[in-house]
């Protein structure tokens, strides 16, 4: 991956071929002027590409006249396939961050998927799900045999592979499709699964051996992502994500749950989240150009109410005590089985759960990370609606769950919302004047709204910068008119102006919205403090923490630090992993060991529950503060604050 | 097996324990008056039993004055456990046939469902769905595996089955299921499938490991056979059999894979055959007074037609050269996606086949006589609407199949039916008076028809006393006013006067049935004679000669020798099987070793079209003759004749 150096500030982050520098420069902590959101129009972020490969944009006419020669756009330029050393022109800089002044708090390492793969791919990775194409023999008298037989047959011999058990449902139609065709088809014959061998589940008319496509999917409690990837180069052909729609039923699992034990409440949760995958397959395939038919295989992962609702099974038991869940390791099943809309054959993989509230989803990302193959003791966090939290190394692992909420999410935010186009992810005060923040949205145009990332800088320059005090409280004294009375009285900062929104009225974060991400954060570390406590060891034994998340392309771990969210440990051992179960569900989708590994780190995790755990109440009372109460527990964060 | 010993005759014979009397003299071909069919009320089947245990029904009020002290009627007389020896007074006897005068044709031994389980059940026969109850512990915080892995935990450690795959639909409505049943439960685990181990394929609450009950269906053109089998014990619990309703839509394979290939008439072909299987399911189990529930496989053999449409497979292409079936070895169904009237979990196997008319009936009758296995050369003939034939031995088998048509199953004639209550099973001129036959009906009720057996002994009888000549006309000049002009002129001959019948007219055979039946038995005669001499044999090399088909209790080979159906070779060569489809399906259900060797049978067999062989056609129409135009094959029964 290209190493990308900021002089004179002489930071030093990694960066993906293509990724836009204005990103590159926020999630590294390298603040410059973007007054236009990244729409490359204002001519503010200007720099100077001293060396290594970029691409740049043709300048947009609006900033044709701002920019110097010998500077470029950060937001319109593109890292190429080297290194790059990029200056950063005195105008174009604000003023540096207290985060970046002196020692950072930490910057944290980004494990891309390229480093996924390469730990975590198997030596001659193959697909749970095959296409092979065969031009059979057309039969005579003589060469006799049935269809089916000389389908296994030509299989057998020009593919090598060994069908022995046949899904029924391919047989009915197989003799007009192999005449029809031609008898050229193309056999699908998955090979992912422990007790069986190669196993013939579609047949197509033709040869569409390739593209081999699957979709990686991520169900979240609020969100779902679907990835689609091509089996065979395992890229990404592209993404896409939206709320889960089973949240018209309810935000947390327990509502969920409790819905569909009502009436056909099982069959209208599974049709909602099913209409969710639906809806993001499409958009995938559109955006590849790709056709549905080339589908042959979905992986998911979700926490295991997301799972058995997917799966229709009835999971009122995971919300009564003693919370046992349906299975931990769910049979194959037809995606059509699930209400997906696709052909037969085409198979669903769900990953393995733990426990009731410890799922497919932490597993996932856990596998994908490597988790059980690393010598040095992690704490590995997912943030999400559930949060769920790992300690542990290739000896042992050690599981809890937590119920964050979905503030991180966006939800219960009055203008939280998801890590989409529009959201504002990015966001650094002016010490000079605080009224004038910086902000940078997703997609680079007029915000909307504020993502689960934007909402922990938020959150933590507005803390650094004195405008909001330790106890969640706005100062009202702070030197901005951005803090101001809203509606009923409750105090409020307005994040953007209604005339630099893209929605028709001031973008606020309140009080209460703030309450909401305390009771979220302190869930979380609380978590993860109870349980590192636990299995006997204190935070300064852990040698990494593991960020995932169902955030957007990056989180700022030092702000996320700030806030209290993650424990106040030196920076080189923070790593932030992007979606941990999609990753988990893309190298499924291209490696069948990968589902061994999976099954296997599903039974290596031991599940502790923090119910139960009596230090936890304390202690999740105890982070309820911005960082802590316990301010030994954040000295570097501290440190800054006492400035 | 006792043997039955009939004095002065000294013919002996063997019999199951149980069996009636009066249908074991009938069988063996020793006659005596039975004026009322089996009745119990004429009186006049008096025998002595001189030997042996017997047990007798009560006298019924119209024959109690009319059986002499010391004697007993052979139709309410039903063997025990020991060898029976039977006298004959001559007041019962009926002038002894030609057959039976000085040496037999051919008896034919039978072969019995005792002699088959003990030459082909393996040394521990386990059935290939086995149920097995569990009590599960209920789960606490501490204990709180899920609801699958606690069922599986406790097969393998209750019961040794290692259940690593799951049907997929066991899974939604097993948490309910297990709190509702207080843990106690009952799990029905497949295991005859080569590829894979223990699979859990249906969960059932309470403890109903017992009675596991299964269904062997043989699903014939004409008729579909249902026999109850208990996995545990092997018995047979019930039986019955009926039309196939796909009649209704054609007589023979042909015509009902042209009805299947238009419209819905796959689908609708489908339901009638599944109708038919759901109406003798309910017989059975009615019969047995057994659940419907406690019914968890089902072994269905047919030839490749039938098999094919019962499981809603497209089967245009058997019937167009070059004859290409879909399948041979078909894969694992729930029965109910083939439309049987049965919860989801109760698996359908459906036994292999050899070639689009060599089909999985046949390869289920010769896997259960074992051909495969023993060294005599055999000649092995399943007589059905299609008929199959099979020359070998455990070296090499070739099989051939040819269009006999329905008449031995009773269709295609005016009064044909099949072998159930009311057909005329056993019939004996008198030869002191012709017009005063003994007739035997299947329930010993008023004839209402004749079926096939009936009939192979009806043409005997009438050709060796003269009333039928060796072209299938009937002689005018017989002494006999049974010979009459019928309607439209034909000649026919009345089997049983109205008065007598269980019909409201008389009960005929006329000279085109008779036609119909010498098609049939010239059309079985000569495939066989084709294949043997194809093969390289003569028909006096063969050492066996193995009868089966869909008919009843037994079929009088003798008179099947005699009008030429069968090869007129010495009776110790000649065996009877009852129904070899059926059985063959009662062994899959009560043994899954005998699935694979259902399938290695499959692959042993060589087809032959005798449509292809140029020797077939001649062969046919030299057969259409009685008993065949060469009378140098039928030597001993042209002896007879010119008696």
């Amino acid at each position: 991956m290209p190493e990308i150096k900021f002089v004179p500030d002489n930071v030093v982050t990694q960066a993906e071929q293509g990724e836009n520098l204005l990103e590159v420069m926020v999630s590294a902590g390298v603040y410059i002027h973007a007054g236009c959101g990244g729409a490359g129009v204002c001519g503010k972020c200007q720099v100077v590409v001293a060396a290594g490969e970029v691409t740049t944009q043709a300048l947009k006419k609006a900033a044709k006249d701002k920019v110097k020669p010998g500077h470029t756009l950060a937001c319109q330029t593109f890292i190429g396939a080297t290194d790059v050393t990029v200056e950063i022109p005195d105008d174009s800089r604000i003023r540096k961050m207290a985060s970046s002044e002196g020692e950072p708090v930490v910057k944290g390492q980004r494990i891309t998927r390229q480093q996924v793969e390469s730990f975590m791919l198997s030596e001659d990775p193959q697909p749970p799900v095959k296409k092979y194409a065969v031009q059979l023999t057309e039969p005579t008298v003589e060469d006799n045999t049935s269809d089916l037989q000389r389908l296994t047959n030509a299989l057998r011999t020009e593919h090598g592979a060994d069908v022995r058990d046949v899904d029924f449902h391919v047989l009915p139609v197989l003799p007009a499709l192999l005449r029809e065709a031609n008898w050229q088809a193309t056999a699908t014959v998955a090979n992912g699964w422990e007790s069986c061998p190669d196993h013939l589940v579609r047949v197509q008319p033709g040869d569409s051996a390739s593209p081999n496509l699957a979709l990686a999917v991520d169900v979240g409690t609020t969100s779902v992502w679907v990835a689609l990837v091509d089996t065979a180069s395992r890229e990404v052909l592209a993404e896409a994500s939206d709320y889960n729609q089973q949240i018209s039923f309810g935000e947390d699992v327990i509502s969920r749950i409790i819905f569909s034990a009502k009436g056909d409440g099982l069959a209208d949760i599974q049709k909602a989240v099913a209409g969710s995958i639906n809806k993001l397959t499409q958009d995938v395939l559109d955006k590849a150009g790709a056709p549905r038919d080339a589908v042959s295989f979905i992986a998911a992962a979700g926490n295991t109410t997301m799972t058995q609702l997917l799966l229709g099974i009835d999971a009122r038991n995971i919300r009564l005590s003693p919370y046992i869940p349906a299975a931990n390791v769910f049979p194959p099943v037809e995606a059509v089985q699930a209400g997906l809309d696709m052909p037969r054959g085409v198979m669903l993989y769900a990953f393995p759960c733990v426990a009731s509230y410890v799922g497919g989803d932490i597993v996932s990302g856990i596998a994908a990370y490597g988790l059980h193959k690393r010598p040095e003791m992690t704490l590995y966090m997912d943030i999400g609606t559930n949060g769920e939290i790992v300690v542990g190394n290739s000896d042992f692992m050690m599981c809890a769950s937590c119920s964050a909420g979905p503030a991180f999410e966006g939800g219960g935010l009055e203008f939280g919302m998801r890590a989409t186009i529009g959201a504002v992810e990015g966001f650094a005060l002016n010490p000079d004047n605080l009224d004038e923040p910086m902000i940078l949205t997703i997609g680079r145009t007029k915000p909307i709204g504020i993502c689960g990332s934007g909402i922990i800088t938020l959150l933590a320059e507005l803390m650094q910068f004195g405008v909001l005090q330790q106890n969640g409280k706005f100062n009202q004294d702070a030197p901005t008119k951005r803090v101001r009375q809203g509606e009923g009285g409750k105090l409020e900062y307005v994040v953007v102006w209604k005339d630099d929104a893209g929605v028709d009225s001031d973008i606020v974060l309140s009080e209460p919205d703030i309450d909401n991400l305390i009771r979220a954060k302190g869930a979380m570390y609380s978590g993860a403090h109870t349980l590192v406590e636990h299995v006997g060891l204190t935070m300064d034994m852990i040698e990494r923490v593991v960020i995932t998340g169902s955030f957007g392309n990056y989180v700022n771990l030092a702000k996320a630090v700030f806030i209290g969210l993650l424990p106040d440990l030196p920076a080189d051992k923070f790593f932030y992993m992007r979606n941990g179960s999609l990753a988990g569900a893309r190298l499924a989708c291209v490696d069948r060991a990968f589902l061994r590994t999976a099954e296997e780190v599903s039974r290596m995790m031991t599940h502790v529950e923090l119910s139960e755990a009596p230090a936890y109440m304390d202690k999740y009372m105890a982070a309820q503060f911005l960082p802590h109460t316990d301010a030994s527990l954040f000295p570097n964060v501290m440190k800054i604050l006492q400035k």
